[in-house]
C-alpha cells in the first residue's frame, strides 16, 4: 500500500452501479496522462451501489485541481456520481480530544513524529491534565477545558470555537470519555472518530469491560468508528479482539484492551489520512 | 494437556476461599499413594471462590471408588465444598441435536471416529433429514423427530423420551434451530451445550449474520455455551472470531462462520468430556 | 465475493506496467457491453508488474469465447499481456491425494457435497486404504496405490496415468505424505496444491510438529502453497496459526495443527478454483 | 492474574518429577500460615521434569526470608530442587539497550510510567541518539555509546561498566540492532530479553522482513526470547503474527511489524517482572 512521498491523486467514487463506470473513469484518467497506482472497486449488491477508489501519480498527470475539476464535471453528471479529489501531500489537520487515560494519544504523537500519520497536529484539548506533559514534549498545543455536568454546554462550544479556529479537518476522540451532543456531532459531520472500548455492538454504552467481565466473555475487543448522533451506533471502521481466560481479573481485561484500542484507533485514523474510507448505509468501505 | 490412554482420576471442586484448601488435597492424595499429573486452581476475588481441579494417575493410587468417597468426604464437609469425582477411562455417552446445516455434525462425528472426542455417540435426533446418511456412514443411530408449531410440545416429550433412555449424559446442539422449552432445559441441567453463530452477547438470538452484515462489523464469531432457561445467555465456553470485510456478501459471512461454528462447538465438547469446566456465576473456568 | 450461481467471465492478466492498461481493458469489455462485477489490479513495484482480476456477468455480454479470443489478441499483443480467460460455470477437475490422515479429505468431500467446492471430484488417489470408505460414502472413486521406495518409480506412473486419463485440472495433496518426483511436479506445472503442517519458511521438510515441539515455540502454524521442484519452497497461498504453551505435548500440537491445516487447504483449493490467484516471482496475488 | 498493590511472595521451583511435590509444598506453606493466591505446575514428560510456581500472601505468613531459606532448605535438598524466592513489591532494575528504532522503548517507558511494567529503570543505552529526547522526558539516565566495528569491543565494556554500576537485574534489548559477544552474554545469563522482527525460527538473522516479503508468506511475526550464546537461538518468551498480503510493500510489514513487535517485548518484560517464566530445555514456562 505505501507509496513514500509520491504526490498522487486520489479520486473516490459512489454512485448507483451502472454499465461502463470503470471504463470511463479509467479512460478520463488516462486520456490526461495519468499513471494509474491502485484502482479498487466495491459493488454493493444489496444497494445497488458503485464504490471506488483510485489512485494515481501526479507527476506528468495533465490537469491541476481547477482543471481536474471542470473536466471531470460532465462524466459525474452523466453517471450521478458524488465524488471527492483528494491529494496525498495535502496534510489534513487532525484535533485529539482525550481525558485522562493517554495510551491512544501516547500512540498517535508518537506516529506523528515518526511520520506514519501523515497529517497536522494543531492541537490536544483534554477536560484532564494527564496529557500534558507528552503532548507539550512533542511540541502541540495543549488546551485544558475542564467539563461538568454544569458547565459542558458552554465546555462543548469552547471545544468548536477551538477546533474551528484550528481549522481542524478531522477529530479524534482518544478515549475521550464525555458524551458529544448531537449539536456537536452535526457541527462535524463524518469527521468524528471514536474508539469504543469493546467489540461493538456488544457492550456498548458505559463500563464496558466491566459488562464483559460480568458475562464472562472469552475474547474481548475494541472497535473504532465514525461517530453519528446515536451513541456507540455510527459506521465501524475497525474492529479487533484478544482472548481473556478466567484468570484474567478486570484489571487485566482492562490492561489487554489498552493495546487493542490503540492499535484500532491508529488504524481508523491512518486510513481516514489516506482517503482509504468511504461511508454508506451506516457501514465503511475500507479500500486497502 | 494429553495423556493418551492413561487412567487417571480427575477431582474438580469448588468452594469458599481459605487458607489450607491446596495443602488438605494434596496431602490427602499423596497420603494414598497418588501421582498428580495436573493441578490448576483458580480463585475468584470477586466471590471469594476457589475452584480446583486435580487429576491424578490411579496406576498405583491405593483408593477405589468407594473408598474414595468415603474417606474423602470429611474433608469436603470440613471446607464446605462440592466436589465431583470423574475416571477419564469412563467414557460420557453424547446425543447430538441438529437440524439442517451439517458442519458441525459431522465434524463430531469424524473427531469421535479418530479417538479426538473420548465418548460414545448414542444417537443422533434431528427435526430434518439431511443428517441421516452421514450419522449412519458413521453407524450412530438417527432418529427423526420432525417439529412444528404445532408438535413441538409432543416433539420434545419424545426427544426426551429418546435422550433418557439412552443414557446420555451430555446434549450438543450441533445447529439445532429450535428453541428448546424451560422444560426441557430444567431436565438437563449443565448438561446442554449449544454453537451460537454469532460473538455473543452481540448479535444474540435469531439471523446473527444476517444482523451483523446490517451492522458492518469487521470481525464475525461464534460462542459455544451451556444452555440455560434465558436464551443464549447461558455461561460460554468458547468464542472465536475471523476477519470480515466489506467484499463480504451475507453468504460469505455465513460460509466463514461455519468453520467458527465447528471449532468453538468441537472444542466445548472435549473440554466437557475431558472434565475441564467448571461453572459459576454464570461463567465458565476452563482449565488446560 | 460470493455471486452465487452468476454465469461470469473471469479475465486473470499480468503483463510490465505502463500507463493505460486498465483504460484498455475496461473500454474493451465496456464496448462488448459487459457489466463488470469486480474488478482489482496489483502492481508490483519491485518488478514493475501489472497483474489483474476482473469479472463480469455473462449475461448480456457480447463476445462468445471464440470472438473473445479473437477480439483480444490485439490489445494483448499491445500490452505484452499473459492473459487467460475462464468461466464460473465452467467447474474445474480436481483430484486428490492423500495417505493415512484424512481431516482434509474430508472436508474437502463436505464442502464438494455442499457446493462451496464449485468443481468436480473425478477420484482420489491413496496409498493407504484409510480413505476407501468415506470417498464412497461420498460417491467418489477411490483408488489404492501402494508407494514403496522400491516401487515408487511405478507408482507415479501409476497415478500420471489415473490423472491424465481423469482429466484432472488441479491436483490436491491433502496430506499425501510422500516427496514427488521432479518429473511429477513438471507435469503439472502450476496445478498441484499441497497442505504443509508448519508456518513455512520454519520448519519445512519433514516432521514439522516435532521440530516445533522441540523450539518451544509460542505459535504453530500450517501453510498452504503450489508444488515446485524445490521442496516445500513453491508460492505459499495461505497461512494461518494456532496459540500453543508449554501445557500442549507433541500430541496436542498435532490436534491443534489438523484445524489449521484442512482451514489452509480449503482456502487453497477454493481460491484457485475461483480462479482468484496469479503466480509471480515465487509469490501469489489472491484477489478477493 | 492481576492483584495489585498485594505484597507477595513467589516460590518457583524446578526438579526431577516425583510423588508427594505439591503436597509438600502446600503443606510447607500452610503450616507458616501462607494464603496462597495462585499455584500452577507444569509435568514436562518428556524431560520427566516438574516445573512450579505458587504465590501467596505475605500478609500473616509466619516467616521472614532468612526463616524461610532456612526452613525450606532440606525440603528442597530432599526433592533435589532449583528454587528462587522472590517478593512482588522488591521491584527488579531494568537496563534498555536500543538503537535508532524506537518504537519498542517508548512503549517500555510509557508502560513504566503508568505502573504497568513495575520495576525500576536505572539506565537507557544507545548506540544511537535519537532516544535520547524521550527518555529524558520520562527522567530516565540516557548513555550515548556509539559502536563501531573497531570500537566494538570497548564500547561493551563501557556497557557492561554501566550495567553493572547500575546494578541492573535483567537488560531488555528494545530493537539494538548490535550483536552482543559471547562474553557479554555470558555476563548476564538469563537476563537479557532481546526481540527479533519474525517469526522465529523464520527469517533468523539480518533483515527478517525483507526475507518474509520475498518469500511471500501471508502471515509476518515477531519473537521474544532470552538471548544465549547462539544468535537467535534462545528460550521464546513470546510470539504474535498479523496478516498481510501481495498489497503491503516492504514498508507496509515494517510498519505492521512494529506494534508486534512491541507487544511481544512488552509481554515478555511483564511476565519476567512477574517471575513467571521457568526456563528448561531451551523453552520457557510461562505461567498465567
Amino acid at each position: 500500500m505505501t507509496r513514500a512521498n509520491r504526490q498522487t491523486g486520489i479520486l473516490l467514487i459512489d454512485c448507483d452501479d451502472r454499465k461502463g463506470l470503470v471504463a470511463a473513469i479509467a479512460e478520463f484518467l488516462y486520456s490526461h496522462d495519468a499513471n494509474i497506482l491502485h484502482a479498487d472497486q466495491h459493488q454493493d449488491e444489496e444497494h445497488g451501489l458503485f464504490l471506488m477508489r483510485v489512485e494515481w501519480d501526479l507527476q506528468g498527470f495533465a490537469l491541476d485541481d481547477a482543471e481536474f475539476r471542470r473536466e471531470f464535471a460532465p462524466i459525474a453528471e452523466r453517471f450521478g456520481m458524488r465524488w471527492r479529489l483528494e491529494y496525498s501531500l495535502q496534510p489534513s489537520r487532525v484535533a485529539i480530544l482525550v481525558s485522562q487515560y493517554t495510551h491512544c494519544l501516547v500512540d498517535l504523537l508518537y506516529m506523528h513524529q515518526t511520520g506514519e500519520l501523515a497529517c497536522e497536529l494543531p492541537l490536544v484539548i483534554s477536560n484532564h491534565l494527564e496529557a500534558q506533559p507528552i503532548t507539550g514534549f512533542y511540541g502541540v498545543n495543549f488546551h485544558h477545558i475542564p467539563v461538568t455536568q454544569a458547565s459542558k454546554r458552554e465546555a462543548e462550544s469552547e471545544q468548536i470555537r477551538l477546533l474551528e479556529t484550528s481549522g481542524a479537518d478531522v477529530i479524534v476522540l482518544a478515549r475521550y470519555m464525555q458524551v458529544l451532543s448531537p449539536e456537536f456531532v452535526q457541527r462535524f459531520p463524518g469527521r468524528i472518530i471514536n474508539v469504543h472500548h469493546s467489540f461493538l455492538p456488544a457492550f456498548s454504552g458505559a463500563r464496558p469491560y466491566q459488562a464483559a467481565f460480568q458475562r464472562g466473555v472469552k475474547l474481548i475487543g475494541a472497535t473504532s468508528h465514525y461517530v453519528t448522533e446515536v451513541l456507540d451506533d455510527g459506521p465501524i471502521i475497525e474492529q479487533d479482539v484478544t482472548r481473556v481466560s478466567h484468570r484474567d481479573q478486570l484489571a487485566d481485561l482492562v490492561q489487554k484492551g489498552r493495546d487493542l484500542e490503540r492499535v484500532v484507533l491508529s488504524r481508523a485514523v491512518r486510513w481516514h489520512l489516506e482517503h482509504r474510507i468511504l461511508r454508506y448505509a451506516n457501514k465503511t468501505v475500507v479500500f486497502d
